[in-house]
């Protein structure tokens, strides 16, 4: 056995983490566990149940160790809740087992490993390096209503106020450190809805079919070019996601015809912005629209923050992450209302799959990149990010 | 009471059809009825049993009295079968009631009030004039599969050719004679699928939405223009009559995506050069069509038959009725195979609706205008029609 670079171990830590079962939303177990990790670290850790049935109770946590008064403010984000573990387990998800290289359980990668990870990395960081805090949740995977959202809530009542912040989410794709997500686009869905008059299709011209405008205004919005793309997202994208008229009589012209967009957007949109763009070609089809927006795009242009992440990285294991905005949303599209944030940690292949598993090494290099990461933000200008 | 002027009373005839309930498809009991009136006149009955279940048995019957050796053969068309009564009904749909001028019954003008009158103008017909058959379905309302279509088979295999023929269809609007329909557009319904590949709304390079394929194939649809009508016929319509994708997921692209349409079409087109239309443009798009046509177009131009048959009504009525193409199909578009086909009857305005109802007037006014018609087209050149 390699002795531990760190006092404590990463994968002690997650195999601890990964033995109380918290499918989303999680309480109660996975929190005690975290709190017992962190309580001998000098953090002062709050506890919180958020909502009720049947999208909570959620617990949340914030933990906080102060630094020397007027020190900067640097925060680990995360969740402790899992995807359900589904079927075909090698060995019982809730029972981390190590099998070769690798440490499998519910969770390994996304994201008690890289929670674990934070718990010692915080743990090589002196507390006179400046302040540090974890704002974890039990409600990432799920609908996300009294998670994050909650979170930060408490977090300002408090007077908390982290200058950087780090979301945990397992980024890498082939190897630990080959990706970080600096940014992620926006999700808005919109129903739309086109009304005409019932009547017998032999009759049209008593009847209004509504079809044809729906067609007409699809047609227009397919063709939109909602943007070419920043220096740091792809272009925005539309999708007609579903079609509904539900008549099943041959002869008859129906009174309605409705449909759903799904719109992935950069930082050149809103949720807003874009449903009114849709509305207004709606109306002049005569169509009504009605749209939610899960997540706004959000950017954390690259600067001293994205500099002092990538030189950790490059530190710990030679690779030099790609900046990047793909894939789908996250609750760093919360956080980003509070400071600048980024997203990096374990390799993604094996998350949300059965038999999801994270080698034993690349915890240990991911705690120390943590660490390096935290004590980088802790002396970094942060208005200069 | 006024004396009737025929020596079998329609309205007689009428209450005995009525009150033979004979919902479609329908055989037996009402067949006997119509046979019972019509072999005292000197016809000779054929009843067939065609098709079996789930669109049968049906009951079909055709009934000749043979005129001189070579004289011409004018045939009465029509249907025993009626829609189901519903609910409402101020007296029982099948117990035949006259209330005030009218007489009230499930199939009083679609169409037993018609084939009565059929029968007493038959009377009026003397043999010497010519050949006289009565082509009676109980199968028009339904599915149609084993009606008509299976009576014509039965009276080609008895070597029987009507020269002229006249369906008693409720064609007379607001009073007796102010329409007559000489022809009837087709009816195509054809199903279009466009498949894709399904995939994330996040990761769109990985799928292919066949949905914006099938809007903007449905879009050239809709900009179609078939024909601007002839003299006869309006423009043949194309409706789209549903759309199916069933994706319940807002993340999801969906793996494929549908619609119905429903063509109305006048004698410029058949169903299958319009399926081939429709094919064509779909084929551009990705998509595939399935085709079902329920009746094409049919015409019978005007000529000597329909002027024999406006000298009738004017002669009777004093009207002169507007010869249509309007409206739904009918058995006439199986009818048109045989021989020049022309549709008039009775006023339509309680068909297939709670407390049907004739004017006992206009039962034996029919019955003089069909005895007219008759007399008529026995001497007529049909070639000239």
């Amino acid at each position: 056995m390699t002795q531990p670079t760190t006092p404590l171990s990463a994968v002690d830590l997650a195999e601890a983490l990964i033995a109380c079962p918290s499918v989303t939303p999680a309480t109660g177990l996975v929190f005690d566990c975290l709190e017992a990790q962190l309580a001998p670290l000098g953090f002062t850790v709050h506890r919180t149940l958020d909502g009720a049935a049947p999208d909570g109770p959620v617990e949340n946590l914030f933990a906080v160790r102060r630094g020397p008064p007027g020190s900067r403010h640097f925060a680990f984000a995360g969740h402790l809740d899992v995807v359900p573990p589904g079927e075909g387990w090698t060995s019982a998800p809730f029972l981390p087992e190590r099998r070769g290289d690798l440490l499998y359980g519910r969770g390994a990668v996304d994201m008690k490993g890289a929670i674990a990870a934070m718990v010692a990395a915080a743990a090589q960081v002196p507390t006179a390096a400046g302040t540090l805090s974890f704002l974890i949740t039990g409600d990432e995977e799920g609908v996300a209503t009294h998670g994050t959202v909650a979170l930060i809530e408490h977090l300002r009542a408090a007077g908390e106020q982290p200058d950087l912040c780090l979301v945990g989410e397992p980024t890498s794709v082939n190897r630990l450190g080959d990706m970080a997500k600096i940014g992620r686009r926006g999700s808005v869905n919109i129903w739309i809805e086109v009304a005409g008059r019932e009547g017998h299709v032999a009759y049209p011209h008593l009847a209004d079919n509504p079809v044809p405008r729906l067609v007409a205004l699809l047609a227009e919005l397919d063709a939109l070019v909602l943007d070419e793309g920043t220096d740091w997202f792809q272009p925005s994208n539309l999708e007609i996601t579903e079609l509904v008229v539900g008549n099943p009589a041959t002869n008859v012209i129906p009174p309605k015809a409705s449909a759903r967009l799904s719109i992935r957007f950069n930082d050149r949109h809103t949720g807003a912005s874009l449903a009114a763009l849709v509305d207004a070609v709606a109306q002049r089809h005569g169509g009504t629209t009605r749209p939610v927006i899960s997540g706004e795009a959000f950017l954390t242009e690259p600067g001293d923050f994205s500099a002092l992440l990538v030189a950790a990285v490059e530190a710990e294991t030679g690779v030099t992450p790609e900046l990047s905005t793909t894939g789908g949303t996250s609750d760093a599209r919360f956080l980003k209302a509070v400071c600048p944030v980024i997203e990096f940690g374990l390799c993604n292949a094996t998350m949300h799959k059965r038999d999801e598993a994270v080698a034993l090494a690349d915890l240990d290099t991911l705690a120390r990149i943590y660490a390096r990461v935290a004590k980088a933000a802790l002396v970094v200008d942060a208005h200069a990010t």
